[in-house]
């Protein structure tokens, strides 16, 4: 299927959505998205906009996008708005003469305190909308567009989930090479790049920055968290983790994959190292078993993060799992724990055909990080694993 | 320079535009940037957050940063903040903390009805801040950054100046290889596949998306303004254009170069090309000359504009230049009319170190479009170019 082909599956889908949540018309209203970008805007449209633009999806099919005269082309080329307006001095008429036609009790704006993916309208944006809107009657029946974008989000379509699974498939053939590859002494930084090399020849692209991606933990001194590889080398007796997701024909993979590398002599992990895997590993499983539709992302969450704290680990400090499409953290519903920090969207109900990771990791004393993580989509009744879940230690030799 | 003491040169700017504007505090609020990036972070931080993150610029020099216990590292490694707060379950006590420890009278935050630059603040999270302030002091002291941040990304240090000079001069290379590279008969599309090939290969990034990057237009059946190149092939009496920006070492040029295809026989181009290429050259200088420091935008276009017009050409339906650096469109004051698309932007003044495209285009009939764009640098008294102004005719043979 071409993107082209996609967007309108997406566009299809979203009208579908609009019905259930009784609104009219849903407005993404955006300039310079190349510096700007809402990233709600590449389920509707393929490509970046100039000007101030407004795309109009409406419940009733009739979409229309008013944008830059230089971008309208790209707009028309797409065959999915009904209406093209290339303006040259001005949106604002444009703007109001749209809104006039289609008379829309609800307009759904692209704004969330919770949700960074349903949340590409500025507050300079917002501002000069209101000011068009003064003494019209639109003004009153401004609404959010978060629970819109989440569903439109979360809900992956069958191109969505074999495009999801391809990048998967991808990154665990980086996985197989990288063990080829490395030996002990190798620095964090020869190992990323390696790795980018493989992602630069194969052309594809990277699910979060560069400079983080790869994250590679090499033995008790490296960083955790979101830091860029350093010169720690790999050393027998320590664990070798590795956070790699890649971006292939627009949508990502995310996964995590443990070595140990064997000191002279050994055959297997030495017990602390092998416990840390099979407490990470349980938890793993512990919420995957709790990953059904109608759950709250909490609930998941809290099942692992017991089952961690209940084999005497610290919790972990993060959320157990987030949703992964287009992007690697791909809005809305998160597997986390009721912090602020995740508020209004642990709470959030998971949906058949979501897909998730599923994420955490523990500290071995001396020997550094274990850490998992698995792809996995949401079925009508349970989950069904995208990636080859790694179920045992790989080694280093 | 490193790019850490890049950041540190611009922070220091900071301070003191501050004190111009009376400015006590600056807050940059922002959340997993690489999905929604504020155009304003890059000044003052290297790379990306994760959770809700708070960047304070104070005018006494006592910079803060609270951000995900994750991103703290990264951010210490800066050595820019002397206060690095990694929080764990929210960032609204640390937040409310840095605000009383400061006890600013004015707290400028980053939006802008008309500059993209300084509007990297999302609504959402606009919505959110003030959440956080209510019944607190603060929550009426709230300003626009814009003014503070159009300063601080318009006026340039010696560093960004080099980078972008820099950037040019690749430019102007890459123009000289497309020269010996192109024959009649091929097409946009090949020809732009040759520059990405150079591009990449020479590790360089664009100054905007990769698909639109170059802009390459061969003669009068060419879609002309931001189309993708196509399959119209070059021919003999027609004119090729290429809109070219890189980017290297964060900083970007931005230039647009022509070509005459010769007929078999001819040795010049026929009147009507060399007409437009003079009325065009002509517009540039005209333009240059107007542009001083303390003149408007706006002025700068007009002048432009009336020299196209006086010559019998139709006028060009964009703005005759915009600042440039670490994007190609590099926020705030543009060389434009006074259209509502450039309210606010077009009547800011011009200030030395600022640095501007000078672009516009006419179009020959039955041969092409005829388009050239400089990049200037502004001085005390005028301005000097940093690209090798286009003064002739090039040809393809």
């Amino acid at each position: 299927m071409s993107d082209h082909d996609l967007i309108r599956e997406k566009i299809k889908q979203a009208t579908a959505i609009m019905d259930d949540h009784d609104v009219d018309l849903w407005l993404t209203f955006v300039r310079e998205t190349s510096a700007a970008p809402d990233p709600a805007l590449e389920m509707i449209f393929d490509g970046d906009v100039t000007w101030q633009s407004a795309f109009f999806i409406a419940r009733n099919g009739q979409h229309t996008a008013i944008v830059g005269h230089f971008d309208a082309e790209n707009v028309r080329a797409l065959d999915v708005y009904a209406t093209v307006v290339g303006y040259h001095e001005g949106i604002g008429r444009s703007l109001l003469d749209a809104l006039a036609q289609y008379n829309p009790q609800t307009i759904a704006i692209n704004y969330s305190e919770e949700d960074v993916a349903a949340d590409g309208l500025s507050h300079g944006m917002f501002r000069r909308l209101s000011r068009y809107l003064v003494d019209t009657p639109w003004a009153g029946r401004l609404i959010s567009a978060a629970p819109l974008i989440a569903a439109l989000r979360g809900r992956k379509t069958p191109t969505e989930i074999a495009r999801v699974r391809r990048a998967i498939a991808t990154t665990e053939q980086i996985f197989d090479e990288i063990e080829a590859y490395v030996r002990p002494g190798m620095t964090q930084r020869e190992i990323a790049a390696f790795v980018h090399e493989r992602i630069d020849g194969l052309g594809l692209g990277y699910a979060w920055p560069k400079p983080f991606d790869p994250i590679v933990t090499c033995g008790p001194e490296s960083a955790t968290g979101h830091a860029a590889p350093g010169d720690v080398a790999l050393q027998r007796g320590h664990t070798l983790h590795i956070d790699l997701g890649i971006k292939e024909d627009g949508y990502c993979s995310d996964l995590q994959r443990m070595w140990y590398v064997l000191e002279e002599g050994e055959t297997t992990a030495p017990p602390d190292v092998q416990r840390a895997f099979d407490v990470v590993l349980g938890a793993i499983r512990a919420g995957e078993v709790a990953l059904r539709p109608g759950a709250s992302g909490w609930q998941v969450d809290e099942v692992a993060r017991e089952f961690i704290v209940d084999n005497g680990y610290p919790e972990y400090m993060h959320a157990f799992g987030h949703l992964l499409g287009r992007s690697a953290h791909d809005g809305a519903t998160v597997l986390g724990p009721r912090w602020e920090r995740y508020q209004g969207i642990c709470d959030l109900a998971i949906e058949p055909t979501n897909i998730f990771t599923l994420e955490l990791h523990v500290v071995v004393p001396d020997r550094g990080v274990m850490s998992l993580e698995e792809d996995v989509l949401v079925t009508d009744n349970g989950v069904e694993y995208l990636s080859a879940p790694q179920t045992a230690l790989r080694y280093i030799r």
